[in-house]
């Protein structure tokens, strides 16, 4: 169920307190998430003016195509239908200079380009470099955001079921047609598209950290590894699970409990205060003490939302803490190159007595 | 079957043309379309920094997840490895600044403050704005990109006809059910994804030119209008059929030879040479002397390879003319309001003789 009205106009009233602590009059928001996230709208050409003083002085630009849409899904808030939707918007930004003096612009988002051309049309306005405002407000999730993570994390798991259920994660099928398998499920349980290319991996190829699938057949004694989501309003899904066809070698079975303990001890370090560099260490030690530092080469997670990669980054290099609210994974993995690899993945939202785990498939070694 | 190294080879040395045109030693390229246009490198995360003079002086940045898949993809080039792909190539131009002193950037692409975290990197180094460099090359396509084209199209013809044939486009079925049908049986025949959200829009959702697959029944008698298109080789298809179920009324046999009339004259107004708002008006001036202006709200057309959407706009307000090997869209539609609508919508490319069409569902009113 989408964000309902007064979400949304709550969100608006959270971001002008950090506009006015900005000290701008305005912020002029281009990046097609952020306007989703502050107005429920989902089409594919917005801008919105966002006024520190109320939704009085907020403008919101689409084009004449979405006419149909944006009454149905922004109807709360004044509306510009103009195909040059952000230069339509500086433009009235320029036409009222008094009331838009100090206008901030999404500057991590908008090309030196644009940028150029925003400014000769905000005739009278300063635009000022104002990165990242949305994106750290968007970095605690709210009530409707975590219901939305947690349908698509429940699409996934069910789909996952049910692949195995039936029969479709099996010796003899293609890396490609457990893909698809995988992504028709999760369309069945209300997923409007996978949250990212899918990732099934057999055999050796389970050694490939970002391996697409391709025609390579299932064999008995492989390890399949899947990381796959599903997208739900807008909400995306994350998870990682790694099985084995046929019973366990005595070295998978070596392999994956070691990633399982670092999974837990990632897991465990997630809790409000912690900082995002020691939930990443907590994990990466017990892959370390079994010698294995160089064969897990990526960051421990990710925050995860309307962007299935989002802030903050859960790695060696990462800065700052998490907070209550914040929804992040924590997915180590260790490929030992030409013969296969383990990486297990699961969603938690930070909580304050620890992580509340939205990904609910077993974690137990799955023997298929 | 994806370009051969000596295609990639020759494309570089093209833009080695351009970027001496430009007065530049160098282009940052940091667009990853661009890139992989450049090099073939699909991955998700990639910076190359070419020189003017020759593969000598070019670098490709990737990060250690893409080891083995850039030792694939891009053997051929001098490989650095760093998460911060851009940065770490800004950092070795400046490094080199007098071999580097003016590089372009690509500043439709790069944000303000990427751009300035660039310039701090490429210290001695004169950065310039260099947009469009290699859209403007990519206008025109070569042999190997019309073969992918071509494939993709292929896939989406096959798709509907199989759809067709196997009665998945019938009364009683819902818009996402037939979306997702249409989806699989374009995976069928080789399609790693659709180009885009599929439409699927039947009775008076026909009328929303931008509509997206509900819960909506096929019923008797509607319009259905279905946009679609498969991805090969990184290149998309595009297409649009509008079919009837069952015997159509008058209006709908009207509107649909109009439609059909109106795509026909933008079709043939496909010519090396042309202007794009000469094509557009070519196929509006149809619509305009039948009294329906208003309701064909959008462009004739577009651009279409490596993104779905991309240069020539054929519109009215579109600058420039067409050029043998273009790939344009034509695909005028007429949409009645709480009725129904039409569009009819091909690839074509550019040809001296006119323009050949990639797209070869039958463009008679199909009745289901």
């Amino acid at each position: 169920m989408p964000e309902t009205r007064e979400t949304l106009a709550s969100r608006r009233d959270t971001l002008r307190s950090l506009i006015r602590d900005a000290e701008l009059d305005a912020l002029l928001v281009t990046d097609l998430l952020n306007i989703r996230y502050l107005t429920g709208f989902t089409g594919s050409n917005a801008a919105l003016l966002l006024h520190a003083d109320g939704d009085d002085g907020t403008v919101f630009c689409t084009d004449g195509r979405y006419a149909t849409q944006v009454a149905a899904e922004v109807p709360d808030l004044r509306l510009v239908l103009e195909r040059a939707s952000a230069a339509a918007l500086a433009g009235h930004a320029g036409a009222e200079a008094a009331r838009y003096r100090r206008t901030g612009f999404e500057s991590q988002h908008v090309s030196v380009e644009q940028h150029a051309a925003l400014a000769d049309l905000a005739t009278g306005v300063e635009l000022r470099r104002a990165p990242g405002l949305i994106e750290r407000q968007r970095l605690v999730k709210d009530a409707s955001e975590i219901a939305a993570l947690r349908a698509a994390c429940a699409a996934a798991d069910a789909a996952l079921a049910e692949l195995i259920e039936h029969g479709e994660l099996a010796v003899g099928r293609t890396e490609r047609q457990v893909a698809r398998a995988l992504e028709n499920r999760m369309a069945d349980h209300g997923s409007t598209g996978p949250s990212f290319d899918t990732i099934v991996a057999t055999g050796p190829n389970s050694a490939i950290p970002h391996h697409r699938p391709t025609d390579a057949v299932l064999a008995a004694g492989d390890f399949v590894k899947l990381d796959f989501g599903a997208t739900v309003d807008g909400y995306h899904s994350d998870m990682t699970r790694t099985v084995v066809l046929g019973e366990p070698a005595g070295w998978q079975r070596e392999l994956y409990d070691l990633v399982a303990a670092a999974q837990a001890a990632g897991c465990a370090a997630v809790l409000p205060g912690a900082e995002v560099s020691a939930v990443d260490k907590a994990a990466r030690e017990v892959i370390e003490r079994a010698g294995h530092a160089e064969e897990f080469p990526h960051g421990l997670g990710h925050g995860v939302g309307l962007q299935v990669h989002e802030a903050p980054s859960l790695a060696t290099t990462g800065a700052g803490t998490l907070s209550a609210g914040m929804t992040v994974t924590v997915e180590p993995g260790v490929y030992l190159a030409g013969r296969g690899g383990v990486r297990i993945e699961d969603i938690l939202v930070v909580r304050d007595g620890g992580g509340e785990v939205l990904t609910l498939s077993s974690k137990e070694l799955v023997v298929v």
